[in-house]
């Protein structure tokens, strides 16, 4: 049997297809989206909580939730009144763009400014599965160390945005931020780096304008 | 063409057959093998360079280092003086028993106590992976809160031992010794739990004592 085959024209994934399928429906709905990637442990839905409650009248936010066991997560979130899908991987490292596409399907999209998507905490595997956002935002934190850009290069090389967080903690431990930011700039020269604290409030200010900005930039 | 499968055989994985080789290996030679594994930047290097030096004299330690990039751990562990192996993972999420065997002909086996692997900075994966060892030494540092034994089951239900870490941050992170030691029970009645701060030392005497008592009854 001969098959016919298109020159040039790349085979996608299942997991491509779905991202373009995801970026297809925001697209049209307008709507910022966001991936956020960290180690477990590194602040990422106390981020989103502050956030949420912060920008509360400017920007609605919806989130799904990725975890490999329990809804934890989502209920912090919930208890902001934000909508939150949880996905539980039952073990797998990263979300899917697949089951991003059932998630977004129970988000009230149209009624949001911005879906913010929390993966599966892992500074490895996430990096490497595009799920149809906009963006991926690198979380470290500074109680990980500051290393962790070379050491862990893919996510900070992909990312449009690093946040630091917990600089609460700075005069504790050993974490230098101009060794982190430089390390993250050689990486990617146009990384945008926020220094943010969920705890104190401190830098989250920078944060929140990047977000509304970019929300208005995808509302065109 | 007919092939002759003898029923109950288990057909093993290449990653299990190299599991086995280096199991034979380490009980030829009679030296206790671990397998830490935690998030990145929990602490393990420091724990394992503080660990070889205040056991000098007591325990030769050899170690196996696993990074998606660079040798700056086996680095830190050259400099307390111990054999080090690094092996770069180029982007892989774990450390496969191939890579392990491989590391192993490179170290002087016959004169160590002990094998020490670190595992890729990876709370999912690595766990899914034996590598030969005799133990999985699972790391949680109190900076990335105490919700991670039922958020990320798996690991802490195969290792024998949990470190909780940098315990000389607990007055500065909102952490729950109880709350995370007994998720661990929960989930492996059998764990031992040793919390430890590499920095000022605290509780390191038990995980050392746990040490020699296994080297020792290893050795037989």
């Amino acid at each position: 049997m001969n098959k016919k085959v298109t020159v040039g024209q790349k085979i996608l994934s299942a997991n491509e297809k779905y991202a373009l399928e995801n970026k297809r429906i925001l697209a049209e709905e307008k709507k910022l989206c966001l991936n956020m990637i960290s180690s477990p442990g590194s602040g990422k839905t106390t981020i989103l909580t502050r956030t949420i409650t912060d920008l509360k009248g400017k920007l609605n936010i919806g989130v799904i939730e990725g975890d490999v066991q329990t809804d934890l997560d989502a209920e912090r979130i919930r208890a902001t009144q934000a909508p939150a899908v949880q996905i539980e991987t039952n073990g797998s490292c990263h979300l899917s763009a697949a089951q991003v596409n059932n998630a977004l399907s129970k988000l009230p999209v149209s009624e949001l400014d911005l879906v913010i998507i929390e993966n599966v905490g892992n500074l490895v595997c996430p990096s490497a599965f595009e799920l149809g956002e906009n963006a991926k935002v690198a979380v470290l934190s500074v109680a990980e160390g500051d290393d962790k850009p070379i050491k862990y290069p893919s996510i900070f090389s992909k990312s449009k945005v690093m946040l630091i967080s917990k600089i609460d903690l700075l005069y504790a431990v050993d974490f230098d931020i101009e060794r982190a930011q430089n390390d993250a700039l050689k990486l990617n020269k146009d990384i945008k780096i926020f220094p943010v604290s969920a705890k104190s409030g401190e830098g989250m200010e920078n944060w929140y304008d990047w977000l509304c900005e970019s929300v208005k930039s995808v509302k065109g």
